[in-house]
């Protein structure tokens, strides 16, 4: 399975998800500063895979700062505000940068030297947590997949979004792993195409069979019998079960609730925010006009200089949503009390 | 406006649909031959312009035909063959060769001479009545069109898929002339991007106010009040209202049912194919999957290889639909009363 993110001597190395499929290239971060440059310009997306991200930037942090406590603090403090402004929507990037700062807080209380061994273990422990969290939510969601299914999926919420194995695809994962016939249909996710570049790509690496499709193919297709159910990832999960994730999505749920089609989302409890009641909190990231005006930034498929919307995310109201599959079990269907049970 | 296609001594001309916006330039068909080519490489389409060019092909079969009357009708009937043998879901296309075909067979007993005549005469006959047909079904659909809205279309359904003005978009410039204040919001409609080449550049020309979006970002738009009415051609109706029309549209009347936004579908009575009883009985056009997995034939967006989807039309039941409108009037709702009531 490709390899998304690594911690290498004091590095952060991430495989270029701009230039995927065609180019397997890296960059190397070799400070925060260029980790949340990468983050920004989505050299590495994904809501798990932001936070993982995220926490090994300030791990860089509190090893490359000042050794002097209160300076060391002042530079975190300033590197958890530029991270924090990178990218609005995905709740795993304020989840990661909130466990790091309250870490480095206790830890400073004994040394610099202690919160920077601390601040390392933690981006470790993060990445790791969140690659054995997708096993665990693949477990959970490969019981709901049935021995023999073509599954629809949008965006990419696989080994690329995550510290590995992935959300959504690794729900598809394990039903293949639990032996069960899978046959993936990949949105491909316009205007940034995540789903024609990365879950195409990912799926081949691993023999899964794949065919990939225009987004607005998926409801023909369903209308047609040809879809048995649905999973895709989130990017932030409101305490009512509504979800925030990849634009597309919320068209997706409403086709799939008219046709009677299984539609469940996967994520790990660190994208779901108690804090806000319902979807209608969720900040949504509105990106670049160009990123729809051309293809890969570079290849013009309209007017110059045609205005263009561009909201990044949509919210799905969790009345669309048949099940939302975590590491700790599944809230089926989403609700303020399966939501809050799952925090045991 | 810009002219589609056009019949200039003896040769047909037509824009070249695959290059615009960024390239104006013209195909001159001098065969019926080429004709067909250019139809079925979508040189030009749409099912008005389909059923137009394949008229004029028609008139240059006679017309280059031979002068004797059997050989003559030998030829018109291979022409009619192949015209009908490039692309299976537009009625229009049928429609024009049958109409064709019958004034030949009538005109040819009097001379060949007197077929020839008949023929060119009647394809300008049916490109003259399209845009009439389009222009009287702008007058009815924009009396649906509130004073002030934010209209959805999909596909182009302009004067680039007719014989001038368009259907969908003749309703939108109807509601423009008409002294409403309207602003497009229009579907890039993947594969072959009609809506991001085609829609804007058409509607740019005519200064109506447009933006450009992801064909998976209507849903969310809808769910935010940000689209006040949809209005989309179509390819072939039943005749109980069935839709078949670019793929995608099923997706959008799903979605706008779901919000309560009326659907529209605009289209002259050429497109109504009364033999068939629903939406199930229309064929559906299977086109290449490299039209997927890369932009303009060219781009890859996906990695080589990779089997894709591509149907190029799905079917909207007439339950998604608030209206039809044509030349002779509105079917609302459409059913098998009110469609055969366009007939009189």
């Amino acid at each position: 399975m490709v390899k998304t993110i690594e911690w290498r001597d004091g590095k952060v190395v991430m495989i270029d998800q701009r230039v995927l499929p065609h180019e397997e290239s890296y960059v190397v971060n070799e400070t925060p500063e260029q980790v949340a440059e990468s983050i920004k310009t989505m050299v590495i997306r994904g809501a798990p895979a932001i936070g993982i991200a995220a926490a090994y930037g300030l791990a860089q942090a509190a090893l490359q700062g000042p050794s002097e406590p209160l300076a060391a603090k002042k530079r975190f403090a300033d590197v958890c505000e530029f991270m924090a402004a990178t990218r609005p929507t995905a709740v795993n990037l304020f989840w990661a940068i909130e466990r790091m700062r309250k870490l480095f807080d206790d830890k400073l209380l004994d040394s610099v030297a202690a919160a920077r061994e601390a601040l390392l273990a933690e981006a470790k422990k993060i990445h790791e947590d969140d690659i054995a969290s997708c096993r665990a939510m693949g477990k959970f969601g490969a019981e709901l997949v049935p021995a023999s299914a073509n599954i629809l999926t949008h965006c990419n919420a696989g080994a690329l979004a995550t510290g590995g194995y992935g959300t959504a695809l690794g729900v598809i994962r394990a039903a293949q792993e639990a032996g069960k016939k899978v046959h993936v249909l990949a949105d491909e996710t316009r205007p940034w195409l995540q789903g024609a570049r990365l879950t195409t790509y990912e799926l081949a690496a691993d023999g899964i069979d794949t065919t990939l499709i225009c987004d607005n193919m998926a409801g023909a297709l369903m209308a047609q019998g040809k879809i048995d159910l649905v999973v895709v990832g989130a990017d932030r999960i409101a305490a009512n079960g509504d979800v925030a994730n990849k634009i597309g999505t919320y068209t997706v749920a409403v086709l799939a609730k008219e046709n009677g089609i299984p539609f469940y989302v996967a994520a790990p409890l660190s994208t779901i925010d108690r804090s806000l009641p319902d979807g209608t909190h969720i900040a949504i990231e509105q990106r670049s006009p160009e990123e729809v005006t051309r293809v890969f930034g570079k290849v013009p498929i309209a007017p110059d200089g045609l205005p263009a919307a561009n909201p990044a995310f949509d919210v799905t109201p969790a009345r669309y949503i048949t099940a939302i599959i975590t590491e700790k079990g599944v809230a089926k269907p989403p609700s303020v009390d399966s939501v809050a049970g799952l925090f045991g």
